[in-house]
């Protein structure tokens, strides 16, 4: 049986600020392969946004396929932790080290709770070196190697930290989208002694934003909150006091839920900023569509699991930022439950290593339950 | 009598980027003294601002009293000339040099106006070296030493270049004022997926500029445009687009005419913004009220001069930017007249050389006519 501390210290132990590879991977690969796990390792992509490692482990080949999901690579630690960021150290309760539960402490429950419950049916790890990173070469590179290789598990899930204030205090069944919008408005420099001369783009801008201000998106759903548009930045950088400026542009951020696209939402902003600057270039960038697993069997099951070993039920909820379950989405129910978010990309990143093991109970009667299904 | 081109070019021949002070104010001085003028030069101020140096040169004692003011500073030259900024040279029908027209030129027709007319009436020359810098100590210290020695002119001259296409189709008899405003507005920084733990200044400078966009000061007078507010910049600088930030800022310039004070409309600026946004600092800064010479005996004498001299009757305008008139106008009535302003300011600045003789004569006819009321 896999020693879940023993694991998440030789995981905390290599250096995998995002994007991660080798090292880590082959911590990984050498606790799953005496588990009877088929592991299959393959780096993709080209600079900027790659190389990427990904992992993809299999056991067995029938039955109810679960698949775990998650990440290796971590944000960088910064400066000021009490002891290394790469050099695990157990303090009182607490296991110290960047990515104790964002996310290598969950990726050891994983395994741990796979040496401890094997079949009836298949488990899967699809971890990638690149979830904190562009993204572009990870999950998705891991979809696309499922797909080619004919692999299609019948749920998955993701060991993100959900948890708040006590390990199964939140599960995650959805997440909103988010799309980023630049503006860019352009005019024509004069003097502010001769505004006829000149062709002033602010006024346009703030109309446009104005109008953008005004814009009830929804008023949220059964399972999630209103759609939200932040302007997160607005940038003339005119220095001269007597300048009527040449150009401007602002930027936006909208993260919405599951009663929206996001192409769809930059079109419509688009619309909105052109009618009121028909010269204004604006490109909208969605880093992910809203998601929702319909509360049902599966996030039932992880319910049960949960309140049989914490004894608390979990809130099933669709708030924070945006995680690969986006993508996972795509190939089958998703839903999401992980250790405590409180220390996640701070200082002194720390997992109770109790959390650790209530975790991997949880994620071995999951997997039974699962299978039991 | 003194030659008036020969002036110029010894004037252009002093480099006198701002502030000016020795050997420009030298050769002025020089050509003075030999006409009569009592020449009174002192230096005034300090870093940043100062040191100034400033020239107040008079020649009689009673009659009318008409004052020539100007300034022997000159803008920066630039990378580019044909020939060297400060080597005077004529070229054609043109003489070269930084401060040509703005305004060398104009005070060597002063000079040699003055050598030409002498009284029945005082004369006097009112010269800074500060007009196209801070202007802290420049026109300002003058007034003060006039006030000091009891010297109060019953009309005064600026010699700007307010002519356009030709010399003698504009002079001014005013100016519009100029208030700067900043806006600064201050939030809380947070994550845009968790909006409600965060506090965005941005909607709240957007309503305070949509609402100041909306602002109609006033429509114009008999004699002034119509009031401007122009939004010159805005900047909140956040190059994360996660990110809420903290802090939101832009910046106003309104040019008024003669139905407000500055004082006033940063007043009703800050009203507006502290309604969307109370704990906003909005700062003005006014850089000058405006004034209005109504057209009268003055303007009626040197438009006169000016048709006598040229064939054209001068349009009376207010428009462009501020000029040392808005201080003068505090002591007497204040008109400017002078050469063409399209190469102020710009590489090859050039001054026909006919016209500064024209300019002679206008401001000799001028001389006369007023002295003869
Ligand atoms: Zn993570
Ligand atoms: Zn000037």
């Amino acid at each position: 049986m896999t020693d879940v501390l023993a694991l998440a210290q030789a995981l905390l132990a290599c250096e995998s600020v995002t994007p991660a590879r080798g090292p880590v991977f082959d911590v990984l690969e050498a606790a799953l392969r005496p588990l009877g796990f088929d592991v299959d390792r393959f780096v993709v992509g080209e600079a900027p946004d790659g190389p990427v490692e990904n992992l993809l482990a299999v056991r067995g080949s029938d039955g109810p396929h679960i698949a775990f999901a998650g990440h290796l690579d971590v944000v960088p630690p910064g400066d000021g932790w009490t002891s290394g960021a790469f050099e695990p150290e157990v303090r009182g309760d607490l296991l110290y080290g960047r990515g104790a539960v964002d996310m290598k402490g969950a990726i050891a429950a994983f395994v741990a709770a796979a040496s401890q419950v094997d079949g009836p049916g298949t488990t899967s790890l699809l971890i990638t070196g690149d979830e904190e990173g562009p993204a572009i070469y990870g999950t998705r590179a891991l979809i696309d190697r499922m797909a080619t290789r004919g692999i299609r598990p019948d749920a998955c899930l993701v060991g993100e930290p959900t948890s708040t204030t006590r390990l199964g205090d939140m599960m995650k069944i959805g997440r909103r989208g988010s799309v980023n919008i630049w503006i860019d408005i352009p005019g024509r420099q004069g003097h502010v002694a001769y505004p006829h001369l000149a062709d002033n783009p602010i006024p346009r801008l703030i109309a446009a934003l104005a109008e953008i201000e005004g814009i009830v998106l929804d008023a949220g759903t059964d399972w999630f909150q209103p759609s939200n548009i932040e302007v997160t930045d607005i940038t003339v950088g005119n220095p001269s006091t007597n300048v009527i400026p040449a150009r401007a542009t602002a930027r936006l951020s909208i993260r919405f839920n599951d009663l929206h696209r996001g192409e769809e939402l930059g079109r419509r902003i688009t619309a909105i900023v052109q009618r009121h600057a028909p010269d204004a270039i604006v490109t909208p960038k969605v880093s992910g569509e809203a998601f929702l697993t319909e509360p049902g069997a599966l996030s039932a099951t992880l319910a049960t699991s949960i309140e049989a070993c914490t004894g608390l039920v979990p809130e099933l909820s669709t708030s924070g930022g945006t995680s690969d379950a986006r993508f996972l989405a795509a190939v089958c129910p998703v839903v999401e439950f992980g250790l405590l978010n409180a220390t996640m990309h701070k200082l002194d990143e720390a997992v109770s290593v109790a959390d650790l093991h209530t975790l991997t109970s949880i994620y071995a009667d999951f997997l039974q339950r699962s299978f039991a299904r």
